[in-house]
């Protein structure tokens, strides 16, 4: 009996400390649901620094709070590296009527100035107003009925898409090339539908280009909730020559230095196999970004301190990398992208969260077949968590840069049903954000990266591919 | 080339005269996604008609409404069934403090009556608090330290779980038998802490019993808020001695005639074998019950509206039940399964709605291995909608009671993450429901009843069980 006794107390004690992947994910899980921190972190981010696009003083804010938050996780490095980043400023509060042709009456419209865009006379524009869905219709219009008009693009997002981001992606170039388009047939300026898959009146702003064209041909861009696009829509219908009025104030600045924050784990056995994980930092300016990207940010830290709670000590360097500058210019992801190659660092995997604090499906996955295959071996751990969803497909702006013949890219995949409710919103706020779902999140991405971590990145070709 | 004209034209004819599944739940989902009914329903039935517990004049308000709308869509019948429901009447808004032994000082909490719950002396009822976690440590207490004081259940729902319902399924005792328990020990009141995953300020109510205690042994019984659960734990650990007060003026009175609301498709081939597919058109009074179960219902309401616009013609009946009186009696889902019984009617599939109107994530299933694995070979179907979670499980409260060795119950598998930070609380808003989401739900649905009526329930044996 005694003998008994003492052979499953050594089980047991072995069993301690050669725990199987199923036990780490419970414990990942566990830590994140009962121990999490990012909650409380997105709390201070969205809550007490706010809103934070480059070159704003909550940008700086924001970076010297993610550098402070990190160094009291006990990290082996923690650093800023400079970025250039440009300063755009939205201004006062834009202003946006809808002028009947005839009697003149005027109904108040809800818009927001385009990242980017230039200002408009500190008086306003006022100008008729054609309505087009896509750059075809330009062409077709042609210049004569273009020249000294407003170009207001109505093209929706199609609704019967699953993925929201999908049904973003159809429409997102009225957004970023609409000015210049319109420009091309002497447009005096543009009006976009919000790209939000709900009516409401929340105008959702975003990045938008002027190419290489001189300032002086630059027309001002906003953007238009959904429902007074639905407005403008049907007053078009009865009154052809009714005009719009806007006014914003914007202003671009010279460029302005700034910072990725970066943590790293140094790794026990291949030191200079370096992970990212990482979200970004800046946010637009209208809500307080909680799910854009406060949510990726906060989830990238929380798997670095996931992982020193768990016990888990990694072979590879684990970097958070909380990314300056994704929404208006990406120069945080290019810059980490050269500093890693100047330095020859090995980047053999890197997974962002840039797609909302909602309830995690999932990962897309930018990899070879072979990584892909090991990947789908792991989903049964996963089961327990309902994470399902495991595709090839893209990974996420600010990793993007590092991607390579051989590495990992990845990006977590959220449910993306409310995202666009939300997204560059003036309600892109904490509220909207579900403490449980942030976690399940920050826990998932916390899986993988120990997956990827204990196995590595090179998987042995299977049996099947060697005999070919 | 002509011919090959004509033979594409051939082709291109047959191939719209025998849809693929694919193409049947791809039309299905469009339509949801598109033109869909269910939110526009349920704007209604939350928003004009409200809260609409058993026996209220909003859920007569609700049989007439439910009734006027499956009329409108050419079903072949539409009735109601006869049920007497219960009628608990929630009267003013309970009153509650917390008062401190020493100096007397109060601070308010939020509390609710729970459902079927007697009042408190008008005058309310103040007592000292004994806090437990379970009913074993009421037994280990004792008589004499429990007479004449309130217990107050504060064993919360346990974060780890990644099923927010069976965070639920661990806690829900505490408020459906904590009177009866505490009762036996001479306890003069209990509060119970919220069935809520969240810390928030909203006490949520919910069913309660008292078994067949006489009326003068039965004492009253409220939920607390979370936060508020956490600061009267809080206060007994620093003032042993402190009072709790409370004041509600609740009453029962004599059962009233209600009614199920049904409609039916009557089926081309088996018209004898019937499909139901339901939700509770009864709700707490505290919210309106957009999520329980105000989504249910009009995604049910969808299914028959969805199967008639994508063109399908349903081989068995298929019945919409809006049933009565789920949440406080199960009065209508009792009285569907005996008249079914009654009338030889052999129902063949159930499907209710009752988890809220979040993402669909998939179905849980109550039925034979066989039919099991008839749904596990349907799941590539459902990959492109995002619905992978098919296991065995329970189905839903009211058609629960129609199993038999033979049918298949189900039930609808939303997310759950959300779902308890509303659920029976004044929170249960039509703004907490999704639109899209709703509809995917409504969809899914949809085309599991689509699938179940065209290969039937008797899923021919595999070839791998004749062979045993």
């Amino acid at each position: 009996m005694k003998k008994i006794l003492l052979l499953l107390l050594a089980l047991s004690s072995i069993s301690s400390y050669s725990q199987t992947d199923e036990e780490i994910l419970k414990k990942i899980y566990t830590q994140s649901l009962t121990n999490g921190k990012s909650y409380a972190w997105l709390d201070y981010l969205s809550n007490q620094i706010g809103g934070r696009l480059s070159g704003s003083f909550q940008a700086e804010l924001a970076v010297q709070w993610g550098k402070e938050e990190l160094e009291k996780l006990g990290l082996d490095k923690v650093w800023l590296q400079e970025v250039i980043v440009p300063k755009w400023v939205r201004g006062a509060k834009e202003y946006a009527y809808i002028e009947s042709s005839q009697k003149k009456t005027t109904t108040s419209v809800n818009i927001c100035a385009l990242g980017g865009s230039v200002a408009t006379n500190p008086l306003g524009l006022k100008a008729k107003v054609l309505e087009v869905q896509n750059f075809e219709e330009l062409q077709e219009l042609g210049e004569a009925a273009i020249k000294g008009k407003i170009i207001f693009f109505n093209r929706p997002m199609q609704e019967d898409l699953i993925s929201a981001f999908n049904a973003y992606g159809g429409c997102v170039n009225q957004r970023y090339n609409g000015a210049v388009e319109a420009e091309k047939f002497g447009a005096v300026g543009v009006i976009v539908r919000s790209m939000n898959l709900r009516l409401d009146d929340f105008p959702h702003t975003g990045s938008m280009t002027y190419d290489d064209l001189p300032l002086e041909k630059r027309i001002p861009a906003a953007a238009i909730s959904t429902n007074d696009a639905e407005l403008l829509s049907t007053a078009l219908k009865l009154d052809k020559n009714l005009e719009f009025y806007f006014k914003q104030s914007c202003s671009q600045f010279r460029d302005v230095l700034s910072y990725n924050v970066i943590g790293e784990i140094t790794g026990s056995e291949f030191p200079k196999e370096y992970f990212v994980v990482g979200g970004h930092l800046d946010s637009w300016d209208l809500g307080d970004g909680s799910h854009d990207d406060g949510a990726g940010v906060v989830q990238s830290m929380d798997v670095l301190r996931l992982l020193k709670a768990s016990g888990i000590k990694p072979k590879r360097s684990i970097r958070v990398v909380l990314f300056m500058n994704e929404e208006n210019g990406l120069r945080g992801g290019n810059k980490y992208a050269e500093e890693a190659k100047r330095k020859g660092e090995n980047h053999v995997f890197a997974l962002e969260s840039d797609a909302g604090g909602f309830t995690p499906r999932g990962f897309s996955f930018d990899c070879s077949d072979a990584n892909f295959n090991q990947v789908l071996s792991w989903k049964p751990l996963f089961k327990p968590y309902l994470i399902h969803y495991f595709e090839k497909g893209g990974s996420g702006a600010d990793v993007g840069p590092l991607k390579n013949d051989s590495n990992v890219l990845a990006g977590l995949r959220p449910d993306s049903q409310r995202y666009f409710d939300h997204h560059h919103a003036a309600n892109d706020t904490f509220d909207a954000v579900n403490k449980r779902e942030l976690e399940l999140g920050a826990a998932t991405m916390t899986s993988l990266v120990y997956l990827f971590d204990k196995y590595g990145t090179n998987p042995l070709p299977k049996q099947s591919e060697i005999k070919n």
